[in-house]
């Protein structure tokens, strides 16, 4: 790496190197985990660059590449396993002012990698649409990470997660291949190769994603006596084609005291639903919770408008802003993300929420997932030990559901522990010095890892 | 039954009685089956009545139910099971006049029993939206009729069924209770005691549909090699929760011949897979059908202006429109109604058209279906005799996939072969004197009927 040299070569572009904010863009919201917390709380690059255009971006990398300097991609800082965490220094490349909404066409749109999903609708909601997916940080992230660094969320309930076809057009990436470098237009099957990568196998310079229809989703929350009443409502609710919801998660007893927002809807040692549906849909909801034996505590399109304005939205309670929320009344709460397969997802729910009682806060996400109701834990966990977290994740997988692991900042070990050979293969041909996001993909460093231990980049201690 | 009084009672409405007009009013498709074509091929009401809007629907429902004249309510006359046809003679109260659009919202249309389906689209495609669900006769069937006598169709592989929670929002019905008859609005689970009950129940006199968004449905033809590989392939197709689809049909080599107008996108031998997908997704379904072994023979936007004009849309080779363009070809065919449950739906498929070969051409329609992918069989049956298709139907029986027999006229029997109790307990009060549509629910007429051989209402001859 020579960063002199890159300094030279890129003379007439603004760089930042101001230590302090160097190293506010080099974090994400890792600190969810106090694994990755202690293991990256050093991590730090040692310039910034803030491209506002797709040439700006190229000739960075090109100088980048000729340079030796790893770069890695940030978008909103908002993912929560370090994604965008420069684990060798580098360059981190900001692309928060590549934030334009380049098209908006019947059902699609085109939009920078900056764009933050919030803006990106703001500007296809004059034509009655909206983006189909987004996370719980709907307000501050960027469609460029979204695709880069998550699977899903809200939306999830309708459409599958980001991995499934159609819920992605066409990336456009940047490769970093030479001093010039390539740009690529993925779709289809290839999409694959870039798209949760972490930035490791290009930089995606442009996005088109597909957009569904907006509407004034209706937020309502439904309390049950019991966590299994409350999960086997929302199965059924999941399972109802024709029922148009945005999002569908339930929580116990336990994690409902951290949303103080909500407290007056909210009753003490019951299980809470908490729906988005179409205006349209909401009153089926409401019937079919109160068949299962829920009770309607709030529906937003009947309160008043001033006590509406206070209240964050009900996707702003669900996916990681769940844990958000618990984090930020109790720093000790960590949390897991796991699968409960088909059939009997409520039986397998129940089954661990028993084990662990108050240790692990039941929280459950509804999706479709292989054109199935598919149904994804982000328990709370009263974290202790690694020690301890290592064996509540052998005890989920003990009992046939696949933990995720959100304390890992690899590709593999956060997803299948296993190489992704189509990213492999992509990654050997667009970024051959291996510069981009070093660190993030096993596979690369150490082609025949066997993933029984955590992977540790060289420049991190144990 | 009191004709004479009713005419009087009714000096001011406009009532046909010409005895072929009537006739013709008084029947639809039934001809799709050998045995309804025997069964009810005399079956004729003795006046007509067409009312223009809900008061002077209810001035004649009043007038019947004050003269014990039977009323048989009718949309279009597209149904094929006898629904519309009026066993006990009597009035058909013909709803094509009711056929206003009186509102269209963000995702829902408020309109008159009698309004064609591609008429309302017509309307609220300037809202960029159009119904979720139609039947293939969609240029000339009512939505009331849609409803009454139903159940899915074009549209359910992204919706699943008319049954289906939130596919109808309100049904406005009026009884037949009183010479001034209530009128009552059904949501909910309420619907399902006016949703496919043939107008035994009430009069559909005001239906509000949801929504989806109007796109410009691109149609694929996509030939196989083999059945399996097409089932295969759309099912696959069908799980794909981000794939944004509005049809997708399978047929086997002894079907295509009748796709006269398609000849040239068809090829001999082979199974073909026809789609409507979104445009944004339709090179995502020609990749996975490719990978799939399909080869694309057709694709609707890519065909020049006057070819595609001269071409039926893809959806009017699916559902019973298979059936209709066989018929027309050879009048000898009719067709079964089956359900290929998971898992493992190509094998079941495969198993019944290799038993069967040539006397039983595979047609497959995928759908959504309680909440996980679903394939409905609407084989052709190339028709000897009633036994030979009674003894059909009970290979499929013994194969574990059901059949929904298309050559019965009544609820039951085309349905779930067991007494509807909420629909029962409902006409009880809503139509005390069993006047509407009489001989279609069996429960009505015969409360422990046990379903081992056809029913007969009493003016037929078996």
């Amino acid at each position: 790496m020579n960063l002199d040299a890159l300094k030279s070569d890129l003379a007439g572009v603004a760089l930042e190197d101001n230590p302090r904010i160097v190293q506010q863009k080099s974090r994400d919201f890792y600190w969810y985990s106090p694994v990755l917390k202690r293991q990256l709380e050093n991590v730090t690059a040692d310039l910034v660059a803030a491209p506002t255009s797709e040439d700006e971006l190229l000739f960075i990398l090109g100088a980048c590449f000729r340079n030796n300097v790893p770069v890695t991609v940030r978008g909103s800082g908002t993912g929560n396993y370090g994604q965008a965490m420069p684990l060798a220094g580098g360059l981190v490349l900001d692309l928060a002012r590549m934030n334009k909404v380049k098209h908006i066409g019947q059902g699609y749109v085109v939009a920078e990698p900056g764009a933050i999903l919030a803006d990106i609708d703001n500007e296809t909601r004059a034509s009655g649409q909206e983006l189909r997916l987004s996370p719980s940080t709907y307000h501050t992230a960027s469609i460029g990470g979204f695709v880069a660094g998550g699977s899903g969320g809200v939306g999830s309930i309708r459409w599958g997660g980001l991995r499934d076809t159609g819920n992605i057009i066409r990336l456009r990436i940047a490769a970093m291949d030479g001093s010039a470098p390539s740009v690529i237009d993925l779709s289809g099957a290839d999409l694959a190769k870039a798209s949760h990568a972490y930035g490791t196998t290009g930089v995606i310079t442009e996005v088109e994603m597909p957009l569904a229809p907006a509407y004034d989703w209706v937020d309502m929350l439904v309390s049950f006596p019991t966590l299994r009443g409350a999960a086997t409502c929302a199965e059924q609710l999941a399972g109802a084609d024709g029922l148009l919801l945005k999002n569908l998660s339930v929580v116990d007893m336990w994690v409902t005291p951290y949303f103080r927002r909500h407290a007056p809807y909210v009753r003490d040692g019951e299980a809470l639903m908490m729906v988005m549906a179409a205006p349209f849909a909401a009153s089926d909801v409401a019937h079919m919770a109160r068949r299962a034996g829920g009770t309607l505590t709030m529906r937003s399109d009947q309160l008043a408008e001033d006590v509406r304005r206070t209240l964050p939205a009900a996707f702003e309670l669900g996916w990681n802003h769940t844990t958000l929320r618990a984090l930020r009344v109790d720093p000790a709460i960590t949390y897991l993300q796991s699968l409960y397969p088909q059939p009997s997802i409520a039986d397998k729910v129940i089954k661990l929420a028993e084990r662990f009682g108050e240790e692990m806060p039941t929280h459950l996400e509804f999706v479709r997932f292989d054109g199935a109701v598919g149904c994804f834990g982000l328990p709370l966990v009263r974290y202790t030990t690694e020690e301890r977290l290592e064996e509540i994740i052998r005890i989920h997988e003990d009992e046939g559901c696949p933990i995720f692991n959100p304390h890992r900042y690899t590709l593999e070990e956060g997803g299948m522990k296993q190489t992704d050979e189509v990213q492999l293969a992509f990654k050997r041909r667009a970024d051959p010095k291996g510069l981009l996001n070093p660190g993030k993909m096993v596979a690369w460093d150490n082609p025949s890892y066997d993933y029984g231990k955590p992977y540790l980049f060289p420049t991190l201690s144990a």
